[in-house]
């Protein structure tokens, strides 16, 4: 306690000098008027309690040993997690799982012909980073590999996409039964596996090329940030329909030896891959790429290696590969931690990042686990002081992400109803202190409220405000992206449709999902002050507290039409590009009528008000805004995945991380199907903007 | 002579199936109208002369031994020439000079520490390509180095371009006594000596990396067309402001032992590098790139070697290079064949190509020397079949343009004033048939005259016109360059005012410059067939005969303006790039005047040639028309060498190889010049243009 008092102090004399480079805001969306400077004062004593020795030694406590979904390391993590939120004053809960997963198994890989070379498959072990020497590190392998073994010719593949394997199909490559070597990039790997085993092939080995983050991007690991010839790029394979435990869509995966049975797939009637799949470095794949003997490659197929790719081995080639993967349940667990609202307990504000690694995971998810880590006891330490938020802040350290968003979906899938109800937004954290860069994406609604909070942040690099870094010359406004797939927001996002973002402060990670990703690394290459990770807790924090504080939840109503209007103008071009006819005409004169609603509630606002409303009233035209994004959901889902419900937004079906806006419609004209049902699915969300409207309709009259 | 017959008799056959396909026109610019059908009837058996097997005797018989110039194997060549053209009915002469030439020396360049490696500096044999063994080829050097010797540190330097060397400074890179270490490709080499000197290195190093031509961009010789680690591009480094020999701007390096002696410069007078420089190949260069120690490059400057470049090399890496280059006088000769004019004797169309080669050079130039002789003998065989031309048509064979343009320089210095009365055009072939893709830069009167030539020569690859291979979808034109720097053409036209162009069936040769520009090369990669180098005879045979044939010369006057309106855009985009006024006005009013005059000559012209002109009336006319590119002409020449005297057009004088239109101007705009020079150079053009338009309004009184 005695650390926390002392920083107390501290943040009087910074306060002073903060206030020579932020202005801070007179007004604050949501806020009656005499409550603003209550929240600014808050938000900047927040700001400064964040200080860099406290993030510096969550981080190094979180990984100082390898910690994977399921294993004593990832035990030793949730343990430490629980301790510090629940020392913060937060009330701390586990929510157990048991998933469906594998384990690392065995995964080898040898040249057969024309000479045996067994293949390395793991990071070699440098002095200068003492953590590579690490007893627990494991092999490369790729999580939900088919098992088997196979000797075979090779075939080069590229990056693996869908253009890809198109093209050597129109190349006349025959994969039957092949051993098909991709290089990573391009897409989610699981795509990779997907359509390898599509086009007939017996094996995939992934590797990392030396132009897609090596030694051509720059110096290698450990004399710099990039891969090495052994990094080796881990990761799951999964590419189903749904996300989470593989054997319960929609459903949790609860402990089988709990009260409720939840009744699960058998593991036979899942998609699962069934060739084998390995990962490797780019030294080991040089052994088989240099020996290669086919027509050479297209020329934006050739890598870094130094010599020109093949499309084929030939069959004085052959490499064996073998997978042994057994799956079996494992006990996951979530950690989350509870500051309960004064006023309004049940509408929730939810922070979450994931706690499982592919190995010490500093950055993956670490940097992120850390930032949130600091904001528990930074909240905590305010709640200690006398504050309350007025509605529920929640912060969440979800497991086995890495598996496949599997603590996170299930949470969701479990507490679908409440979250319905409750969920105000869902802020992702997951690997978000990585460098000096401040990025965001987020849906419509929390575009504004989060610049507005970065206006109020300043960053370490230069005093003057996070905003001031992230906007660009000429710019009206930040670029901000729109949230795709790879991480915990896709089961609030996609599935609940609860507004959602990701918001880092980034830096390039070429040796993410290797061994390299060690607390060496960070300090060594991302960050030696450890300041980015106390300057976007402060964001996080802000963000969080003004939603949590409000009188009514400051989201930006007429983001919307702004940006649908964009994703109705892809779909337009994407169409025109596919030749197909695409009539938006409705959806345009609904997206107006959108955009007219929205100002008359945020013109009407400041007036409602100044005239001192009930919490009665409050509460109600709050309830009403918490449902605006569920207007997007739809139980029929999208039509390539009954689970992904919101037909605002998806994860690109054939990449896997990209993002996909309205995504049914886009879908069915990427797919080439008939105009029937591009019709329905455009009047399909014709009819969810509809739901908004018809809500925002009625919360302008619950202002009058 | 049997040949000969047989060849004849089977044109009438072939006659008939290019009836099909290619559409002959009905009228022709600048002839009579009942003089059109014949010169369309001998063109198409000019055409099906050019059969493949004579253009490959001829390409096999000058690529036998290596022929630079002044060697025993040039002489060779000379005599082949010679021999060829005297066979087929020309008159042919030659022109000797004594240039001052550097002898190929000797090269050596090794690692010193920390290791001691001599590196390889000559290519491969290979057992696929006998050529490769062949006893006289040479070690790779570059022409005009300085002479010495330096043990150094070394320093990379990407491209050694202008902004490269630039860049350094900016990054704090010390050159002083360092050996430059740079890559080809981005600018004539010249300018990486003239560049690295200037910086303070002791010498440099040129190789050529595998990311520009070499295993990066496919198989590598003799599996492949790329450049292997042995392959060595030789070539000159001079960089002088004038072209020819060294000795004597402006003057004929007539021969010492001759009647007439010209006076030459102290060798110690001229502008000569004075740091040795030396080519190598990848894999020798991968064994000094690879020990560097310094800091990595800018992503830009990276490579397709397999590691992370870096600047500099530390002090424990010392390189030793030796260049021992003797300089002499060195005999040259060009050879020229003449079929005089029956009309008009003293109107000359000269086409041309070098003869002298860095090996074989089986492309450069022997594929334009062997279709310049398939083009005199089938003009030689029409000759003795009763035609004449009515202009004099020369066809010329220039000695050492490998070491600065030499021959064709001196040439036009030595005829000058003759080239100034009599010259209608030049047409240079250098290095003209490599593939299948038709290409040509020209000045702006002879581009629709090639256009139309295209339109009746079959491309053997697809049996239409070789115009409708080149022209691309929606295009009205078929796209073509300016002429800049690079070959003989420069005397013609930047020294001469000389309308000129190169015209080209274009393939990918990497090798360019190395020893493995070999027949097995050509025959195996290029063209199995010898059938580029035919029909590219066609295009050549029948632009010179419309030229030589014509009542009124053919010229295109009306793109005069298109041309120029868009060189004044170039200088005005530029100019507003380098934050300089520029005042166009003046030049777009005579602008477009010579637009008026030209349309005007050309709706004039049919009408006149339907009024059965004199003979005397004609040669007026033809004698302005002669003269109206030399209106750019202007005996203080450019601010960046007084020998190129053409307002028009000259080389890059930063980077040796790309073309500067209007280049008066522009150097002062680039140079960041004063706004008095810079006004004074568009006087200058002005002035130009006027000329220009006097001519044209001459010409059309002439019509009346």
């Amino acid at each position: 306690m005695k650390f926390l008092i002392s920083a107390f102090i501290l943040t009087g004399l910074i306060s002073t000098i903060h206030a020579q480079t932020i202005e801070l805001p007179a007004q604050l969306t949501g806020f009656v008027n005499d409550r603003v400077s209550v929240q600014i004062d808050f938000e900047q004593q927040l700001i400064e309690y964040h200080q860099p020795e406290t993030y510096r030694r969550h981080l190094f406590n979180l990984t100082q040993d390898p910690n994977i979904a399921g294993t004593p390391g990832s035990a030793r993590v949730i343990e430490y997690i629980t301790e510090v939120m629940a020392a913060a004053g937060l009330d701390v809960s586990h929510y157990d799982y048991d998933a469906w997963m594998p384990s690392p198994g065995t995964t080898s890989i040898s040249l057969v012909r024309p000479v045996r070379i067994p293949l390395n498959n793991q990071e070699y072990i440098y002095d200068e980073d003492p953590y590579t020497a690490h007893p627990d590190l494991l092999h490369g392998w790729n999580a939900y590999s088919g098992s088997g073994e196979i000797t075979a010719e090779v075939v080069y593949a590229n990056y693996g996409r869908k253009e890809d394997f198109e093209q050597l199909e129109e190349m006349g490559v025959d994969l039957n039964g092949k051993i098909v070597i991709a290089r990573y990039g391009g897409n989610f790997r699981g795509f990779k596996a997907k359509f390898a085993e599509e086009a007939g092939a017996a094996g995939l080995i992934i590797y990392t090329d030396p132009a897609n983050g090596g030694y051509v991007n720059g110096l290698t690991y450990p004399d710099g940030i990039y891969s090495d010839e052994s990094a080796i790029q881990r990761g799951s394979l999964l590419t189903l329909d749904f996300y989470g435990d593989p054997l319960t869509p929609f459903e949790p995966a609860l402990p089988l030896d709990g009260d409720i049975q939840v009744e699960r797939l058998d593991p036979e009637e899942v998609a699962f891959h069934t060739i084998p799949v390995a990962p490797i470095g780019y030294g080991a794949a040089e052994e088989i790429l240099s020996r290669m003997k086919g027509d050479p490659v297209p020329q934006s197929w050739q890598g870094g290696l130094p010599f020109t790719y093949r499309l084929t081995g030939g069959d004085q080639l052959t490499v064996h590969l073998k997978v042994d993967q057994p799956h079996d349940f494992t006990r996951i667990t979530n950690v989350i931690g509870t500051i309960e609202g004064s006023d309004y307990p049940d509408e929730w504000i939810i922070l979450g990042s994931h706690h499982d690694a592919w190995g010490f995971g500093a950055t993956d998810p670490n940097s992120g686990t850390a930032m949130l880590l600091q904001l528990a006891e930074s909240l905590g330490e305010m709640t200690e002081n006398g504050w309350r938020p007025k509605r529920s802040i929640m912060i969440g350290h979800w497991d086995a992400e890495e598996f496949m968003l599997i603590g996170s979906s299930e949470w969701v899938e479990q507490l679908r109803d409440e979250l319905n109800a409750k969920a105000v937004m869902y802020l992702n954290a997951d690997m978000s202190v990585t460098g000096p860069n401040f990025r965001a994406s987020a849906s419509p609604s929390l575009k504004k409220p989060i610049i507005e909070a970065s206006k109020v942040v300043k960053h370490p690099d230069t005093g003057t405000s996070i905003y001031d870094t992230w906007i660009s010359e000429g710019q009206d406004e930040p670029t901000m992206g729109n949230l795709g797939g790879g991480s915990d927001h896709v089961g609030f996002y996609m599935h609940a449709g609860i507004p959602s973002a990701g918001i880092s402060i980034s830096g390039s990670v070429p040796i993410y999902h290797t061994n390299f990703d060690t607390f060496w690394f960070y300090e060594t290459y991302l960050d030696s002050n450890f300041s980015y990770g106390p300057a976007l807790a402060g964001v996080y924090g802000v963000v969080a507290t003004r939603f949590a504080n409000a009188d009514i939840l400051p989201y930006d109503l007429e983001r919307y039409t702004a940006d649908i209007t964009e994703h109705i103008q892809t779909l337009v071009y994407r169409a025109d590009i596919l030749e197909r006819m695409i009539d938006t005409e409705n959806l345009e004169v609904l997206i107006e009528e959108t955009g007219q609603l929205a100002k008359r509630v945020e013109s009407a606002m400041q007036t409602f008000l100044d005239s001192i409303p009930s919490r009665e009233q409050l509460q109600q035209i709050n309830s009403h805004l918490i449902q605006l994004e569920r207007s997007f959901l739809d139980d029929d889902g999208l039509p390539f995945s009954r689970w992904q419900q919101s037909l605002y937004a998806a994860t690109d079906p054939w990449s896997g991380y990209a993002s996909w806006m309205i995504p049914g419609v886009r879908y069915i004209l990427e797919d080439d199907r008939s105009d029937d049902e591009l019709n329905r699915e455009i009047q399909r969300f014709s009819t969810a903007l509809s739901r908004l409207n018809d809500l925002l309709y009625e919360i302008n009259k619950l202002m009058k």
